[in-house]
């Protein structure tokens, strides 16, 4: 196992930057129309086009002797969900972990058993009764949200979503409270080997044309806000939120080793939005590497207090795997 | 004095991480519920938690013979400003400011001595004449501030923070002119033993709810906004700003070692808002180490200009006291 | 050729100051009332004040043996575009573009002819037929530029520039169509001497009073919203937009190279809206080092993936300059 592999995107750059970093060789399987750009890159040893998603499951499993897939939020985007079980070569994290995620109600039951503030969720549009966004299932960065103030407006966004052929029928939508606050997203890794819960950094995400909007002066504006997340900025909390927080993440960890085994490997994301009352609800989590990290490549405000070069995400990654391999223990990482 | 402690809060983290980077032990003072999160950290020689503020100044006195207490925005909030004076161990800072800050008007005095913009404020609802934002006393991390655009609703707003008993009189809050404009906060380091002034970081606040609302695509929302900061996010200045900031700050500086003996020592904040005239105002300062530099662990974009290692506030504090025991003028950076 | 200057403004710090650290003199041509402010810094050889401009061109011209000055956003603003022509020490960097960018008819040309997507521009206040922004010619840094919803509002707007003498004439201004999406400017640095591009960092401009009255939670507000840079904001961008923005970079250097010998060298930025289609409308380049990268003095996210050490784009001009001597071709990013 000397061989780190991802896909051509999402936070591929930094997941091989750190590869490289950590003495492995580093392997990137793109579409076709990436290579070139790919290619640029000295730390990237080898980029492999395909030109649809069997071939790239293939070009994966070419590497099923000496190599580990890191999978990241557009995997499954990318391969498709049924095309991802058919990768043999190893994944490092929990794959059992993929299906919860498809399936909004099993995911977001993961976080209240782990006794975490979560939004309410409505089943019915009939049922609304305060602000709510709209949801569309999958990792589509946010395409397709709408937020609405009570079942009429649900009832009418899911009309258009289904009349305009982005979802097929209204039962796919997930309907959550709009909660009041601020967003933050908490990103943490937690280490089988080590047994430690590091926090590696927050992020807040960019969204056009949402966040573009408010810089207009007119409030009569006819332009309907989207969500479709663009990039993400760089934040640090409050300390006194940090504790709350990292009980909630290690509230979670506990939780999917005993739901999900083997449990938690590697990063995650609790996306939570921040109340004027301290209060933090989380409205989904990631079980993987989130785009978010790719701001901090260098190392995030936080992952300083645990390391004394720079983290980033995808360099702790194969640190984790080179730490796995020197204590015998790479099973443990892999699925 | 080889032992450098805090309260675990605020900017804590920081300071202790400096403080062993620097060569001294870290000691964390912090409420018993923090003990678990803080003893996490290997740069954290001893975490001792306290279950009442009376046992924290106990806990601090234990140092008296060689410790040095870095105090934070949060310790006169966690002990209480009678109990500070009840501190015996030696403070990094002058703490003759702290009562200049607990006092509105003897804190914008200090700013209007030094000839640095400031908004208007005003003594009584009654006189207000333009928009204004009401701010309680303390530092509360925004709790309870609200915007108002005259004097009726300055007054409406003031009697719904005594009805809800968030104030006990309607004298207690501070009136400022809202000044238009983008906020800037500009943190410094003043070096008594170097005589030298630095720019260490520049930050916004992130406040819940009035930065999440601004998402929201609705005007006839009935969400009052709410200014808790809850985190930082980082920025630089047009480099044209800097020198006039700057000579805002030494004035400062100068005015302090004047007024407040023995001056400033260590980190303060000029808490701004940017006007589209290109004019600054002032409209608060922060005596001590601010949460904004929390961002910058590794260094801010301006720590570089000054120091070819990575320095935090926190580590500037403990690099500080280090050159003023090897210089044998410990005494000129402790209260 | 020892010697690198520029002007105290924009981005001087980070030239500078990568300038040394690549073994260069640095000196420091500046208003005379800055001198105080740029002497505090150890890597800056020099300070030299001006009174006026001419007496600027001169002192640049007094290192025509060995200096090299380093052109920034303020060069032409400060001194002048007519004295400019008559400085006669080596610019790094293609000074030809100069009156490219001028001319905003010619820069957005450069543009178009490198099939980059860029907002409709109407020439005719006439025939605007959709929210636009007028702006006004040179980099005063977003001063005097609104906001207009149809015709009408074009008219009333150039009115109140002339009657308040900020332009002379209505023809002086660009109305350019105001797409919807968020704001990302795109850092590049272009290298002749290694033939390759990298992408140097992402920033969001901080304007003011803009981004500040979003934080006002009043409808009626009797304010009009400003555009004036006074900071700027790190981010960064979905992978997936990166090979995109990247082709649209290359293409413009192809184009730059034909249409503008000798071709674009060192530092350029795109300054873009990303909409929630995906699609980049580039609304403006900058053809030489803009104040964003000041975010990154240490290096930013992307510079990491090109060099193990810090690179400002300050540094890599230096870095350039150095590499370019070694190999004997200095005169190849030099006018």
């Amino acid at each position: 196992m000397d061989t780190i592999l991802t896909i051509g995107s999402h936070s591929s750059l930094q997941i091989l930057h750190g590869a490289k970093k950590e003495g492995f060789k580093s392997i990137q399987i793109t579409p076709e129309n990436r290579v070139k750009f790919y290619s640029q890159f000295p730390f990237i040893d080898k980029v492999i086009g395909y030109n649809n998603e069997d071939e790239a499951v293939n070009l994966i499993n070419n590497y099923v002797e000496n190599g580990i897939l890191i999978p990241h939020g557009s995997l499954v985007e990318y391969i498709g969900s049924e095309r991802v079980k058919k990768i043999k070569t190893k994944i490092f994290g929990n794959r059992n972990l993929f299906e919860w995620e498809a399936n909004q109600k099993k995911k977001m039951s993961l976080l209240k058993m782990s006794n975490i503030p979560t939004p309410m969720d409505f089943e019915n549009p009939e049922d609304v009764d305060r602000m709510v966004i709209v949801k569309l299932p999958g990792a589509k960065g946010g395409k397709g949200y709408f937020i609405a103030r009570n079942k009429a407006e649900v009832k009418e966004g899911l009309k258009k979503l289904v009349s305009t052929k982005i979802i097929d029928n209204e039962e796919d939508v997930i309907i959550q409270e709009y909660v009041i606050g601020v967003p933050m997203y908490f990103q943490f890794f937690y280490s089988p080997i080590m047994d430690r819960l590091e926090i590696t950094g927050i992020d807040i995400r960019y969204e056009t044309n949402v966040d573009g909007l408010k810089r207009i002066p007119f409030t009569d504006l006819e332009v309907e806000p989207t969500f479709v997340v663009v990039g993400n900025l760089p934040a640090v909390a409050r300390e006194s939120l940090l504790p709350k927080v990292f009980d909630y993440a290690m509230s979670f960890v506990n939780t999917v080793k005993e739901k999900v085994p083997p449990g938690m490997i590697g990063p995650f994301c609790l996306e939570s939005v921040v109340k004027d009352s301290g209060e933090i609800s989380v409205f989904e989590f990631s079980g993987r590497i989130v785009a978010g990290t790719n701001l901090y490549i260098y190392g995030s405000p936080y992952s300083w207090l645990y390391w004394d070069e720079p983290m980033s995400v995808g360099r702790r990654i194969s640190r984790e795997i080179k730490i796995a391999i020197n204590e015998g223990k790479l099973n443990e990482v892999l699925t």
